[in-house]
């Protein structure tokens, strides 16, 4: 029977190229006896030049999935869902529920008076509102309420549930997390909460109003002692202010070539990203303002939060408007437009760029030819 | 003639506590000629039981200082005064020119239409503004305009300068300095710029508006490359957000026993001090709020910014309202009193704290008797 | 046509249990069309109770592999095969050829005056000295003379190369690195040297003789500023120091119940791991010790360097004497055991404990019952 | 009366030039009165062009000393004494007891038998041991057996006695504190032992044992626990390692300019000073080496370890042999020279350059005439 064992070969001096001869084949077969294999039939594959990610670049239309997520509402109980949300599925990771890298994000939808179970995680967790009022999160027993455009974290390790008040409108909103990451490092851990539910017993919204002050930090903890959590004590981001801070930005930076005017949203008890395996950033780009391509290592999904525009992806193009989802795999290239000439665009981001420097692995590239921007691919 | 010597002895075990003789006294001369000493003679004076601060706990009032500050802009010209500063003299330091401990401040006049020139030293410094309109600072060539309450940082081996517009009002503003530190350090160096004065070469304002915002902060520096100075790039801390951010401080915590609702001004880029070594503060103490009593090592300067009410340091009241400033010298004892059941009052505070922390000499006690308040002292 | 689509059902408060139908059924294929999915069909999946590793505890034993590794010097040239190496591959990671998680592990062969070709990539690497003599690697131009269980690193980004002098004997070594984990992330970019060799400008092991000393570190970098890198400067561990600072460490501790007397190998700069990504250690298992057991997350692949024993893994034991390889996969439970009355037993261990660390998932636990020691399974 | 009051003036543009005037006296006087000044009188001496040290390079001659170090002991016994030091007390220092700048030091001597009553305080400690044999130290319980040219701390806040054992010899050794600076920052604490001696609870010289091995650190503290604590965790610097990590360094690195072969003791767990106040080194001159001049703020206490030569410090030359102890104060312009020719020289420093370093007050300078060489003052 012939073998099915590949030899990867490079014909560049310094890269494995050694051909195949019944000699070495009755070898391989004896180390793979022993668990064991000859590194020069596989050191080009698992040496590469450059990455090349699984992950396809990929939109999400929010006009495509917008019923589909509120269906879900008559289609199961949150008994027996746990939580009703469709998941975002990058056609090359499927094996990992992931819509990029190692990200897992979904569209959750709940409707008013309907709360989640609590439970906690190894996996650290971020929403970003889509739509709908009345949208709260308890962390650890802190409540906050959330609006469009916030942005709130349950980092690894915290109690944690959702739900929508009586006197709200239906609700959805993106979940983010690094689910496939701590579950491909083999670090999850899953508990559901002892009561389901747990108390709230800190006044409402009191991370932020405590953390959430430019250039300010409580003297005294109002939780006693030093934060000493590797995330975020400020849970809730919210809209209002980051969108100002955006403009307040706009009026004294050029901002960055490739990615206009933007603001990472960060602990600010470190000045570091908001947890340790997630960034999160929001950008703005200017009416009419056409960025310049780069690609860098990490994966990166995007959400539209105001205007409209599109992106090009390894030279193919993505139009995207408000509340579409789109990925940016690791050393993809990139550029961003804004489609309006007289309107802002905004895009929230969620990555695994602290994931990337915490271990030395980030690196960045600028696409040199054609003014910095790539042809675009049929 | 007899030995002006002084022989410190106390009769407790492990301390020294050797008497006269000639033929010590003999010894004592003949290590004198050395350039040395025995220990036993001063070992209980430089080895205390607790500190005991050279400083005398003040108060200046404004009302008192501010007509004299006014007629320095008579008396003498800003070419022949370089700055026309009215400092505070703590009468225990006369010596270091220190309002208390190792700290200098000052009250500095400027009419509108004047600047002073620009220059740099390694003593940092900060200002904060007590009245009038129009001021503005420029540090290493970004502006920054200034308002009541308003505080702002110059920090070591920056270019700074200081004027009040052609359109503003006379103003007065409390400068504070790390001088009689850093020069018993004996590392203090200054020069006077080149052109006296500077180029302005940023938008007005460009590093609050990047750096102030509440959890966020530039994904690229409007500066380019990462901020890595010891010292806060957010130059500027305008008083409105800090009120506010008491304000929501106030509806989630308790706040401190010893200090009501405090927030730490801090360099966002570390969650740290704002300076290396100089921590600035606002506190509100609410309607009615009196606190307790404690004592710490390190050297406070306050002013009221707002309100009116008391302190009682070692046991002595003094009672203090809008502009008036007053120390707590080191390991002193100190408690706060909102004098007024309607409003709150405001007390900003500038320290050497973060020399406490970085040095590891930091301590702070509570005063545990009599319900946690001072007896007064008549 | 049936769907072959999973559906991951618990029967537990709070996890997902919803029953297939053809109306969801259908659902499902709209969903699919969308690149989407519904979680509750994978949520169990995806956030399991605890990790459960892919990779199987396994040993490789020396004396299975040493003479297929020799026979690699006959088989293939260096400059067919780039490296002769015989990697360890774990049944349960094949398709990344790791030996245990996410750590690629071999067995390379040197003759005397063999050289391999200089190259660089972002995995980082290790080795460890098994037999032979006259081996060197260069990294950044710096030379280093290995001898028997000393450790070499070649970290993320630095040209290296490996050689055996002409005056040497075959040398056999184990490579450690975490390629697996930096092509799982996306980030390994690779480079062979313009020269295919690279000159040594310093002096024979400089890079130990400057920073790897007890308790001091150079005034003045040998290589000029301060060293920055993420990783030791100290890029050879001798084996004679390393376990003298064992035996010192017996003499005054009673060690780890779980490891006995351990150390880690760090960066003399910063006191941290010697990699970003890859931790190591050498432990001693005194005469006559067994330790208990415990589990924590992250994977660790030994070697024992001294003596021999047995360690218990999941309940299964492997016997092991100098030289052979053993893994233990994430959460794991794991004891090990000195055979030797009289001699003691020493294991060298790297693992991805700094990755664990920096993201934040380490955990750990202790095995409670039978007084800490894991009944064996059959 | 003519009032005595200085007036600096400076005919410099940007500095204060006012000239005394009745009117401006008469407004002086009334500042006095309400504890103020006007700056402009004083700006010039408290903001000075760069430091002038207030204290006098000095050279203590270990022939000259050692006599009077062991009179005391026939002069004063232990009880009565505390301690049996001289100490030196620096011209321009006497003041404050200080050596150089705020750097104390004195010589203790101690008979075999002899023990010294445990305390604390908030001044960190070294001592350097100079001659005799059986001297130890203890640290918190941890228990060091020190010889000669051995370095070791007792940190702020830490349980420390000294003695001598029965059968040793008399012992001298140079004790170094930060008493001055932690008084000047009124910040010292001192507590005598209850039981006036401590316990010892860990096997002799453990400390040094577990944290001083070469680029290893014990993977589970010997005390339990992750280490925390501001200063080393190793407490005994040992003479012999540090002398053969010099001769190693000199094999591999050219030094520096300025100070030859020199190593800073470090804390292992951070690689930063021994403690947070006070940085000690080591270093050698090799045969016939003489060192270009530079300064830089901080002050130094140097005691040379082995061999002889001499310092040029402000242009005033400094001959040295064995166990003399010389200071070069802060910004003063020294250089360094062996006069052997065939033998190196050793000196052993302490400084407040972890000071200077925490609060961004480093600043160095090179003389740059002559060759790098201070011309002589005769």
């Amino acid at each position: 029977m012939p073998s099915t064992r590949q030899n990867y070969r490079e014909d560049v001096a310094g890269r494995a190229n050694v051909e195949d001869s019944p000699e070495l084949d009755a070898y391989y077969n004896e180390l793979e006896q022993l668990s064991a294999g000859a590194l020069w039939t596989v050191a080009n594959k698992i040496e590469p030049w450059e990455p090349k990610s699984e992950s396809v670049p990929m939109i999400w239309r929010y006009n495509d999935l917008r019923d589909h997520v509120l269906r879900s509402v008559d289609l199961v109980t949150p008994e027996k869902a746990g939580r009703r949300v469709i998941y975002l599925e990058n056609p090359g990771r499927k094996e990992v529920a992931a819509a990029v890298g190692w990200i897992y994000s979904g569209l959750q939808v709940m409707h008013p008076g309907e709360c989640a179970s609590a439970h906690r995680h190894s996996a650290s967790a971020l929403r970003f509102i889509m739509e709908g009022s009345g949208a709260y999160t308890i962390v650890d027993g802190h409540k906050m309420t959330l609006g469009r455009n916030d942005f709130v974290l349950t980092p690894n390790g915290t109690w944690h549930e959702h739900g929508v008040s009586e006197d709200g409108a239906p609700c959805i909103w993106q979940d983010g997390l690094d689910i496939p990451l701590v579950n491909c490092l083999e670090a999850n851990f899953y508990e559901v909460h002892p009561d389901l539910s747990q108390a709230t017993n800190y006044p409402v919204d009191d991370m932020t109003k405590a953390w959430g002050n430019p250039g300010l930090t409580p003297a005294n903890s109002p939780l006693g002692g030093a934060w000493d959590k590797p995330y975020s004590p400020m849970f809730k981001y919210e809209w209002e202010p980051t969108y100002e801070a955006l403009s307040r930005l706009a009026d004294t930076s050029d901002g960055s070539p490739y990615d206009g005017i933007m603001m990472n949203y960060i602990n600010p008890v470190t000045g570091g990203p908001v947890m340790p395996t997630t960034g999160a950033s929001m950008q703005m780009l200017r009416p009419g303002e056409k960025t310049k391509a780069h690609r860098h290592t990490g994966s990166y999904l995007y959400q539209c939060s105001k205007g409209s525009g599109y992106s090009v992806i390894n030279g193919k193009k993505f139009e995207w408007s408000e509340r579409d989802i789109f990925c940016v795999p690791s050393w993809a290239w990139h550029e961003h437009a804004n489609a309006s000439d007289s309107e802002d665009a905004c895009l929230f981001c969620f990555n695994d760029l602290p994931v990337m420097r915490a271990l030395g692995l980030y690196r960045e590239e600028a696409f040199g030819d054609n003014g910095g921007h790539q042809p675009l691919i049929d």
